[in-house]
């Protein structure tokens, strides 16, 4: 697979993992070394934690993602995603949405999520 | 120059510039595509946006920004960074700190910022 189909193939399972609440399938998305840069929190390293992490965004009520790519650039073995996502609840109103940088890797002839980065675009909530 | 030590010498070049309050200085070392996906903000696209991006954050009292690799990945003609930041105000205080993703390209010998994305680790204020 090309890695660019590879690239969309692993987003599509993505989103398809997010519909169903599936947090140990959108983890296994992820490389073994994987980890998660959320906002307001502190680095999430590996599958284990990176399960947890999106099991929570889900019981928080976050129903779907979507994920939108706008540039990829593909280097040997690797490759560099720059991204726009909506987060969606359960009437599939619109909890945030913003932009990412993923770093993915070919994992075994996968294409897996390495590094994942994102912010919000909305305005900052009022302090 | 190795790409190792032309990412480490731009991003010196960065907190140098950030300290003077050079922010033409800051937005030269970005590629003429570069783009800035900041929190709570569309993308900043350009040279001059982003100029003016980073000018807007020095006038809101942030005086000094501490960039710190932890890793980076090169591939050919371009370097994939994580990292975490420290932006500090005129007594030094702590304004922010949090990590960032980094695209890095060789454009005309130069290692020059590509895509810059980052986030806070401190908590969201409260709503």
């Amino acid at each position: 697979m090309s890695s660019h189909a590879g690239v969309s193939a692993t987003n599509r399972a993505f989103m398809e993992a997010f519909g169903k609440g599936d947090a140990p399938g959108l983890a296994n998305l992820y490389t073994k070394a994987g980890s998660l840069l959320p906002p307001n929190s502190e680095v999430i390293e590996g599958v284990e934690a990176i399960r947890g992490f999106w099991k929570a965004a889900m019981d928080m009520g976050i129903k779907g993602a979507k994920l939108e790519t706008v540039d990829l650039e593909v280097y040997q073995g690797a490759a560099c995603e720059v991204g726009n996502y909506t987060l969606t609840g359960a009437k599939g109103e619109v909890m945030d949405r913003g932009k990412y940088i993923v770093v993915w890797k070919d994992e075994g002839g996968k294409w897996k999520l390495h590094r994942d980065i994102w912010n919000s675009s909305l305005p900052a909530p009022s302090k």
